[in-house]
């Protein structure tokens, strides 16, 4: 042991190593996760098999999701470059075809428009190609955040070089945007960007505000109205039952985003698509690099069925509205995940893998008659 | 579905909606990992259930560890920036106590020394940070590597704001940096470096290529010999049986990357530390944005235990041969995890949570009557 006498909170976020953990993982009491090669206590061991025992039970309405449906569904909010391969292994396996990655802040503020060249380079870019090696189709927004545009010379180079990527292949929105503090800079930045999706023709997605939610909703809307913005063509997102209402009346498309153990989960969801009924609903799981589910959509469909809500209203609020919203500017087609072609995992991008000297997944061409080459 | 006709092979891995494993996750078989929110299927139960069954055999070994080891591992080795808060919380609960991440390419080539500033930044920062919100502690290794090193503006760039972070809090090395295609500019790229990690006295952490791996290797224990670096103060990292002797009889530190479901295995793993003994052997993980474990080190540990290697060796070679090596510019200590603060993430990095509307795990105060405080 040291003795150096390491001064007192010197590093945030220390800890105790925690020998009751430790001895779980290496005594005779734990066992691999075979979908994540996570440790399975035996409390979880217990719970997942009394969830087993429950399989017969709220599961059967889902299946019967109409022809075009067939269980896929969209996140049209997933910063995925902060998440793994493993999670778009599980979320191709849950049913996910297409996610949308719209450009935000990351854990620390950048300092120069360099790093946000590249950001956008990456979210256009290798992203789209390591996603389509997991079998998931990836789409992007591009815009500049609220945190960042608090950086006035920042903001200005960052406005400045995003015409260059709102034209590029496979981005379907300007966003996300709006209001963080709801400063006069962020203020600015948004009114410029809402501009700039009439010019270019694109969607916006807002990003509302996690303090002062209410008003800072109401205010994205009358800014928007203001600079003349169709609210067809905008996504409103993080909503809660505050914010809802007042959403839809103006006409805006109103998502959700279902963040794990939280007050926002599956059941306050469902809740309200029970209340308002699946017109212009979405729901999104905005994983990143905090604790979020990449799961949290087709969570929040099994959470659905199990309450009884038609397949029909399930397809729309975790597929089809995303779709139409975010389709507007045919960059996103169903055409992409239901007449793809296969997967080559020896593909290579600027010569990188995505794998790390495993055997290329290499499917067989696809023997699907409806699929014309 | 749209008929716009998208041209064949547009899309690099694009893919077929696979209905049967849809049908798995939205029908009566399947249920929902506890670890990690996955989907287990009725085989991967199947697998579990014998696992459990299983558990009395091979175990036992690792439990025996000598007191000061407790079961803590370092993971020397790992792009945290590409993994998610449920890979931390999975590592802390595997007894991994240390995470040494080395700056390294990203997918996708960077294009502008911005993007080096603010990902510098972040690794001395905010993942530092993020770690310690699950009770892990971060240390980092800074330097240009070769695929970026053969664009020589950008080199130049990169190797003049270097000597900023070099200094930082919880920096243990120059790394990872080596030879990547074997060209000039990488060449003279490391070069530079080790010239740099002699003024700083900074530890080196060796990256050797995929391709032509032992000419590259053998090729850059020459040059860092040729500048009078001592080995004992370098990791040579990615080793493999064709490498593991010379790299061993020239004095280094010989470090293994175990990736799942590859040729460079556990199994060959207990093999080398068998053969060879586990003086200057370490093992990591490298998980990043590509298929990888990030808990190749505890499952590299519990499969060596089940082969009957000593608890002693084990120790040396997930805990003690890191530490002494990237311990040396003292920046890392046992101190750190075994003395440490309470986990409190109510914390905030620059107004930046790690949770996303979650109850934040506030930790009572340790009741260690060996830490004095």
């Amino acid at each position: 042991m040291n003795e150096n006498g390491t001064p007192q909170n010197k590093y945030p976020g220390n800890f105790v190593a925690d020998s009751t953990i430790v001895d779980e993982m290496f005594s005779d009491r734990a066992v691999t996760c075979p979908c994540c090669n996570g440790t399975i206590t035996p409390q979880m061991l217990q719970n997942l098999l009394a969830q087993a025992g429950q399989l017969q039970q709220g599961q059967a309405v889902f299946r019967q999701l109409p022809s075009g449906g067939n269980g896929m569904m969209i996140d049209p909010h997933a910063h995925m470059i902060a998440r793994t391969t493993d999670d778009y292994e599980a979320m191709a396996r849950a049913g996910i075809v297409a996610v949308i990655e719209p450009a935000f802040w990351l854990g620390q503020l950048r300092t120069n428009v360099g790093s946000f060249i590249d950001y956008f380079s990456t979210i256009t870019g290798f992203e789209r190609f390591r996603a389509g090696q997991f079998g998931i189709r990836h789409y992007c927004a591009i815009g500049l955040n609220p945190k960042e545009a608090n950086n006035p010379a920042l903001a200005e180079a960052v406005l400045d070089i995003m015409p260059r990527y709102l034209g590029k292949e496979g981005v379907v929105a300007l966003g996300e945007i709006g209001y963080d503090e709801q400063t006069e800079l962020e203020d600015k930045a948004l009114r410029a960007q809402i501009a700039m999706a009439i010019e270019f023709e694109l969607p916006i997605m807002i990003h509302t505000p996690h303090r002062d939610k209410k008003r800072g909703t109401t205010r994205t809307m009358d800014v928007l109205e203001e600079c003349g913005f169709d609210p067809a063509r905008c996504v409103i997102d993080h909503n809660n039952e505050e914010t809802v209402q007042e959403v839809l009346d103006r006409g805006y498309w109103c998502a959700f985003t279902i963040y794990p153990s939280t007050k926002m989960g599956n059941e306050r969801l469902a809740d309200i698509v029970n209340q308002y009924g699946p017109e212009r609903i979405i729901v999104n799981s905005a994983c990143d690099w905090g604790v979020s589910d990449p799961l949290a959509v087709p969570k929040s469909a099994r959470l659905m069925a199990s309450r009884g809500i038609s397949a029909e209203v399930i397809h729309q609020v975790v597929y089809a509205n995303a779709l139409s919203v975010y389709g507007l500017n045919q960059e996103m087609q169903e055409a992409h995940w239901c007449q793809p072609a296969k997967i080559d995992q020896r593909t290579l991008y600027s010569g990188n893998s995505v794998l790390r000297g495993q055997t290329p997944r290499v499917d067989e061409e696809v023997l699907n008659p409806d699929i014309i080459r």
